[in-house]
């Protein structure tokens, strides 16, 4: 019985030895994060010196070169490029569109979907069709779609907590918008931005012309928000106003472009890789320093946190920079095939590309016995506000990973103000706050160090 | 036994039934305030269109009146003011500065704390020595700062989560820096401003000459943080240099002035009272959106949705918009002096004074049992990701509510971009995110309904 004692009170006391070593471990990321690390002036050269980083453009070659080039001062094991054949899609000319509404004409702003096929050179004008998803536009059917430009208005629902849950509910208007409009005649498309703010900003973001026959595609374009619903008022007094668009957009063949990677051996298990990673492209019409220049920064920190503290991980951590999240995820795509064919053992993989903001906790997808064992850390995160553990979507990076036994994570920051920037103009350097980006980095890396420490066999 | 067992049931059903009405109850609640409150309008007017609202001034009265009217809109039982006398102290022409090093003049941003006496009207020009608070500042002694301007450039420590510990730890520079540098005989005081970020907005905030003798009042200003940072690095090479300083600014007589108050008389208990409040009073070099045009607002809108919901409470609810926080809070002061001379019995006071962040929590003042309570009410507030709950300091306007039964509260908002803005002129209508707001409101609202139904006896 004594000894049972004994057994116990070493066996207690070994436990509060590692979530003291553990607290420690955390406060000293956090500590180093908000008085040292470099992420934010990593962000700031990305957004401010590389600037836009669209798949296949000079400007994603520039921040592939950028990203290497500071991965190779922080004293990894291997940095190293991967090649990944990309979409290349051309904006072309700033676009122009009003609205001509008897013989006054009202410009709004919009921009070209990505992969939209150009208006003729002299632009498309015609008569406007509002609808508030496919549904109804399939129930309008082709005669009283034909030649029209098929106006999708339905907005982001208010009353979601998260934002990401009114995205999802209202995205498929732009993803699918154009194929559907097109398969009853319409001439083009317009979608109402993915933003719950009324502002001048367009939205640009990823569609798909699915199977249709190439003959049929037809431009596509967001309008903002503040367009929409001047549109929307126009059309009330004058249905039969006409819009006007005018885009030059181009596809082009596939370009060479590379996955960035850097990575620290295990020293235990160099045969498991811990993953951490965000995408180094953006969309074209700003510098994509909340999507996702703010997951690139905070993935390469998790591993200047390791060296810096001289943290030797147990497993192989690995930080990678994906190429063409925004549109088409071959970057992803071609990490997974590149990891089978490998043979390559992927225990772990973390994803932040949700933004900079205020870290609030993890999506997981994992079985329930590592959610359980995820949860038993919850305490660890709290003195820094890390509260939300949820099972859900992680990323689509990391998509791909489908190995039965990895655990996967999604970074979750405050998502209030995300669709404010996403995807448009105004997703700049100073949309980032310093110590949000840090707390966020400091956040992921926690993750991992815990993961790496006690993770699954 | 059987009879137990169903007076079991009968109360796990009555339980249930209360948990199932209170999380319809906030449902409802966090869907209007997110869908049709009209606290951003309100926070839109008070900013663009009243403005400015420093207590003793034009600005303020025209806020009371605003915000009297619109209360008077939302059908309450009661809408009055209460008549508080204040300081009114008035900046004066624009402050300038600037850094003499030898014959090179260099500008820096400058503003003149709350209180200040003006320079003489060519201004002042004195050599600076740099302190890092005022410990540092007695130990230099009389003879090394006489005649001096003293420069207290200690940083916000940046390793803090919470942001208001950093300011905790700073800002007696700002408070007592003049009052203790007039007393070792220096001519002037400089402050870094309290601010995370390097930036070039100078930061106001109120100061106090203590019971130093009138004559003895020396000037006090203080500077953004890329001006001390600048400051800091030319005394490196010249600690001969010189700074000039030009302020204006002037103090009256106290004024007359208003607390705002609304109300809704409780059904059961009209006699006792729940406060929620914010500050209608503001700095004067911007609107104070955040500081305090969110917590005012916010406090309209936990009645607007009482209202709109067709609560009746139990108790009083009352809504005070509270005077002059910022520079004396005689508001606060004649709010408690008024309620005790008319015997009032103060349940529960809830302040918003930190922001209208995402909100993240609470902090209590009360006793064990009653924060027992509120922990019970934890898992009502998670789907909203409100998660910190903790016994800390609530609020300034409410710190006079001394009554020993009383349950305080302070909104936690998120912390970290506060300071950005705090006293200074990029606090406006636009650093304020409308969903981030709705939701503080809510997150107020559910706080009182919960007290309401559920509070101390």
């Amino acid at each position: 019985m004594k000894k049972n004692v004994f057994g116990f009170l070493l066996l207690l006391a070994s436990l509060s030895h590692a979530q003291n070593k553990d607290e420690q471990m955390l406060k000293d990321m956090y500590k180093f994060s908000l008085t040292q690390s470099q992420c934010y002036s990593w962000l700031d050269d990305l957004s401010n010196k590389v600037g836009q980083r669209m798949s296949g453009s000079a400007g994603a070659e520039k921040g592939i070169a950028y990203a290497k080039a500071k991965l190779e001062t922080l004293g990894l094991d291997r940095v190293y490029l991967q090649e990944v054949m990309v979409p290349k899609w051309v904006r072309g000319e700033k676009e122009m569109a009003y609205i001509l509404d008897n013989k006054t004409k009202i410009n709004v702003p919009i921009c070209a979907l990505g992969g939209s096929v150009a208006t003729a050179k002299n632009g498309l004008t015609a008569e406007v069709i509002e609808v508030h998803g496919i549904d109804e536009l399939k129930a309008l059917g082709a005669a009283k779609v034909k030649g029209k430009i098929v106006f999708y208005n339905r907005p982001f629902e208010p009353e979601n907590v998260d934002a990401f849950k009114s995205y999802g509910n209202c995205v498929d208007q732009r993803y699918y918008g154009a194929k559907e409009a097109a398969a009853l005649g319409a001439s083009g498309t317009i979608v109402r931005s993915m933003n719950f703010r009324l502002d001048d900003f367009p939205h640009t973001g990823a569609q798909s012309y699915g199977d249709l026959p190439k003959e049929q595609w037809i431009p596509t374009a967001a309008i903002s928000t503040n367009g929409a619903e001047l549109l929307s008022q126009k059309l009330k007094s004058n249905p039969k106003l006409q819009f006007f668009m005018k885009m030059s957009c181009q596809q082009y063949e596939d370009v060479l472009s590379y996955n960035v990677i850097g990575e620290i051996t295990g020293s235990v298990h160099p045969e498991k890789i811990m993953v951490v990673g965000g995408h180094l492209d953006s969309w074209d019409l700003a510098d994509g320093s909340q999507d996702d220049g703010a997951g690139v920064v905070q993935s390469m920190e998790v591993l200047e946190l390791f060296k810096k503290l001289n943290y030797k991980p147990r497993n192989t951590i690995r930080a990678v920079l994906f190429m063409n999240e925004e549109f088409g995820g071959k970057g992803g795509k071609k990490y997974e095939e590149l990891s089978k064919l490998n043979n390559e053992n992927h225990i772990f993989a973390l994803e932040s590309d949700a933004g900079g903001f205020s870290p609030r906790g993890f999506s997981f997808e994992c079985d329930e016995l590592n959610f359980t064992k995820v949860l038993s850390w919850k305490n660890l995160f709290e003195p820094y506000l890390i509260h939300n553990f949820v099972k859900d979507h992680t990323g689509s990076d990391i998509a791909h990973l489908t190995s039965k036994k990895i655990v996967k994570a999604g970074l979750l920051p405050d998502s209030q103000r995300y669709f404010d920037y996403h995807h448009a103009a105004n997703d700049k350097f100073d949309a980032v706050n310093k110590r949000e980006l840090e707390l966020g980095a400091a956040t992921m890396a926690s993750l991992v160090y815990l993961f790496d420490q006690y993770g699954i066999d």
